[in-house]
Parts: C-alpha cells; structure tokens; sequence
C-alpha cells in the first residue's frame, strides 16, 4: 500500500482535484507550489521539495489549465519526480486528445483523463497507473477491473470513450490548425475593437492550450453584464470554470494569478465545430456592448 | 459521520456485499447470520444482536437472493432495526422492478439498485438514502449530487435507468404473470422428466424472486458438464452467480444452505422477452441428456 505522507501540488489545479487535496489535508501534509502572475509554477521550489525524502511524497500537477490555457512543463516535473522517487499524478484531462501523450516517454505515476473532454460521452473517465504501483482500490465488491475498481463496467460509456478518443488522435493536427485559427481571429479581433484588452496565462512559444482562450476586459459600466450579454446573445462561454459557473465573482485560478478584480475575465472554450462565423459574431457582439 | 462499530449480514449475501464485509471486517465487527438449508435467516438472532445497543450497528441484509431466489421477511427486518436504532442496509438490486417497494412504507437506511438488473442499461446504479443519515462522501471533488458523489454524471445511464424502472412500474403485473408461468413449467417439466428433481431455496407461500429458479440436478454420468451442454445448445444459463461464471464448484450461497456438492446446480433466469418454446427446448434438452 502506499503510505502518502506529503502531497505537492499548485493553486491552480483544477477545482476538483483541488478539492480533493483539501480534504486529504486532514490526513497528510500539502504544499501549495507558487505560482507568477502568468500562472508558471516555481519548479525550483519543486526540486528543493522533492530533494527533501523524509516523507513518501505525491505531486499532483494538471497538464494544462482548464482556465487561463497554461501547460506545465511536464517533462521537467515528471523528471524531478523520477529522480526523486516521488509519485507523480498527472490530471491530463484537458490535454487528452489534444496533445501527444506517451507514457512511455514520460514517467507518469498515474494520469487521468475523462471522455467529455474530448468529444466522448459523459460519466466516463479513465485513469493511468504505472504497473511500478500498487494502490489499494476505494470501491470493493466485484473485483472488476483487475480489482482495482468493482461494479459493473459502464461498457457503451467505455467504447464511446474509445472512439471519441481514436477520433481525436486520428484528426488531431487537422482540428488543431482550425482551433488556432479561429483562436487568433478572436484574440487579435477583440485586441483591435476594445482597447486595453488583456490575456490570462502564459502564451508565449506557442505552448499553450490552444482549445481555450482567457480574455480579460477593461472595466466598463456594462462589464458587470458581459457574461449575461453573451448569454443572451446566443454565445455560450464562462465566467469562470464550468462548474462553478454562474458565480460571478473570480475563480481560485484567477485569484493565484492576481488578476485586477475590477476587470473582467471570460473564458472562451474551442472545438473543430466552431467556425469562423462564431467568432465574427462573438467579435461583433462585445466590441458593440463596448462602445455603447 | 457515521461511524459503524458493528456490521450484520449474511451468509447469502451478493457476493459483492459479501467482500465488501470482508474487506470492512479489518475495521469493524461482521456477524453473518444463521440460515437454515432453505436459507432463511434466523430472526430471533438478529433480534438479540440488534438489542445490543453497545456497538453502533448496520444491518446489511438482500432484498432478494440471486442465486436461490429466497425474499427476507424486510418488514420485519425493518422493525427490528428501527426499534433498535440500527442502520438498516438493503441490497435491493434484484428486486427493484419486480416487487413493489415504498421507502414510506418500510424503513430503510440505505436502499441499492441498478440499472442493468431491471433491463436498463449497464454501469448505472442507484442508491437511497434516508435524510436521517447524513454519511461522508467516499469520492471527493466537484461536489456532485449533492456532495455525495463527486464526478461528472453518467446523464444518459440516468435516463436510460429512469426510464427502463418506468416500464418495470408500468408493466410489473403483466410481466409477473408471464415469467411465472414460464417459471411453472419449466420446474414441473424438468420434475416430469428427470427423477429426484429438487429445487434450491425457500419457495413456499408464493413469497420467492420469481425471475430465478435454481434447479438441482441428481448426480448423473452427463451431470458434471450440465453447464456446457446447455451452452452447446444456446441455453444462457448460469451455474453460480454471473460474476462467477466459468467456476464450476458450489456457491457460496449453495455452500452456506448445505447444497450436496455432488448434485449440480443450475440457475435458470427469465424475463418478459423469454417464451414458452425457450422453456420446451430447454426441458428437451436437459431430458435427452439425462437420458442418455
């Protein structure tokens, strides 16, 4: 059994991991890496921690952020962690089907994704786990699934996750180019209609998650309404994450970054189904709401 | 939080509930009940454990037995753990649409279910808890139905489970009547063709799962490949529980009713889409192979 003492991870993991690490903090210690106002996480302090080998550690860090896009260096963290014994979870559900991922190029401990992510059915995830570890299950009975998780397989679930997935790799420099595109028409449209608009996240050398993107307005007197506008407008996109939406108020990712709370952040999400037409308009709607 | 000192069930129990005690018993007190070789459990036991009021109790006791078919005298159950106020954990996954249950009318702690039990579809369950229970969450995050459940909901297993327990509602008496019949003449052929016929389990009063009939067959020369001959005929029949298939020795539950090992048992289940002519090729079949 694995006898975790200490979990590492960032405050900008996404809301349910976050949660989860929370409550193991009842049981374990957890260290919050530090972040810059870009969202880049200090992998010095990482290696420092990890150097420290009093206490049988896990790192839970995401692939990329399901908010402002940021992609952690994977591959230096998987690195550390190796070189340190440490385990190494890697929530990869935003990066799944978008990015190359070889488990047998990078050490991952365990790697989770879920198929609604990526064009598959919801209520069905997969996670990861390196033969190098045996973990106890939390779901007895059956001993389906080698043991590791019992209860009847959600089969149709499981095959549409399959193919949503041969899908996404079968298509994915395809999908990718029209998602960038259509990405940059938004960013560079909205940058030329609103002055002062700004971007969340690190987006330099093109290492991003191309699948979101996290605009952040100037203060304006209808900027309170901007989500309700597009709302009303037909465009589906949130304030802050999916599940928290309709809370008004700055996301946990936001807050970590410093973003100004006076001005105001959308999150704008990409698919292959999304044409240019959707961003002209979504460009038209905010640069008029501006300018009245 | 809930924090059992105690668990009572019984030998007859879904083998999923059986390891799950197994597993709870490194932590807690199990008591299996006595049963008699019908497989009744034995009240007045139940009732002395549930008197003593030392220990925080759970009852974990079957609606209804998949192997056997036997149905637990659950009013009485019900009783005994309400006066004594011990959790009351039914297992009603066989008998969910088959039998009419109301959660006002008996008292249950917790109530389980699934989908692919009642012709819906497969990987979904259900689970009723009384709002006198408040238990922790055993999976953490984004704080899902409720913050009982974390984790993205499997929505069309929902429907797809609401509606398939619909048509079990609506269609509960014509579907009764016609398995019984189909259940009748397939015990009173196999009783006309092939001598010393017995039956497995209590199934006196009309008070039985009717969609099971466990059929002990006297020892025969042909008798240790029962199993393999109705699978060369197209006869999907199971010789254990499904999960166990495959597995040629006695049950746990024929184990625990004192089954005579060199007796075969086979476990024939019907539904609604079953026929009169599935039950008359299966009677020929098995009397041509205890004629031979």
């Amino acid at each position: 059994e694995l006898n975790i003492e200490r979990i590492i991870s960032s405050p900008l993991e996404h809301h349910c991991v976050k949660h989860t690490v929370e409550h193991l903090s009842q049981y374990v210690e957890t260290i919050l890496l530090e972040v810059d106002e870009t969202g880049k996480i200090n992998l010095n302090q990482l290696k420092e921690l990890c150097e420290d080998k009093s206490k049988k550690t896990l790192v839970s860090l995401m692939f990329a952020n399901n908010e402002i896009g940021n992609i952690n260096p994977i591959e230096n963290i998987s690195e550390i962690c190796k070189e340190n014994e440490v385990l190494f979870h890697c929530d990869a559900v935003q990066a799944v089907g978008k990015f190359p991922i070889d488990v047998n190029d990078i050490y991952f401990s365990f790697l989770s994704g879920t198929a609604h992510k990526f064009h598959g059915p919801k209520g069905i995830s997969f996670v990861y786990i390196n033969g190098d570890n045996i973990i106890s299950p939390l779901l007895h009975g059956g001993a389906q699934e080698r043991n590791m998780r019992s209860g009847t397989e959600n089969v149709y679930g499981i095959s549409g996750m399959a193919m949503a997935f041969d899908k996404c790799i079968q298509n994915m420099d395809k999908r990718k180019e029209h998602i960038l595109m259509l990405r940059d028409r938004l960013k560079s449209g909205l940058s030329a209609e609103i002055s002062d608009m700004q971007f969340n996240g690190f987006q330099e050398d093109g290492h991003f998650l191309y699948t979101v993107l996290s605009a952040s307005f100037p203060q304006h007197k209808k900027s309170d309404l901007l989500h309700f506008n597009l709302d009303i407008a037909g465009i589906c996109a949130s304030a802050g994450s999916a599940c928290s939406s309709g809370v008004e108020n700055d996301s946990h990712v936001l807050e970590a970054i410093g973003h100004d709370p006076n001005r105001k952040t959308i999150r704008f999400s990409f698919s292959h189904y999304n044409t240019v037409e959707d961003i002209d308009f979504t460009i038209n709607t905010l640069s008029k709401l501006y300018q009245s």
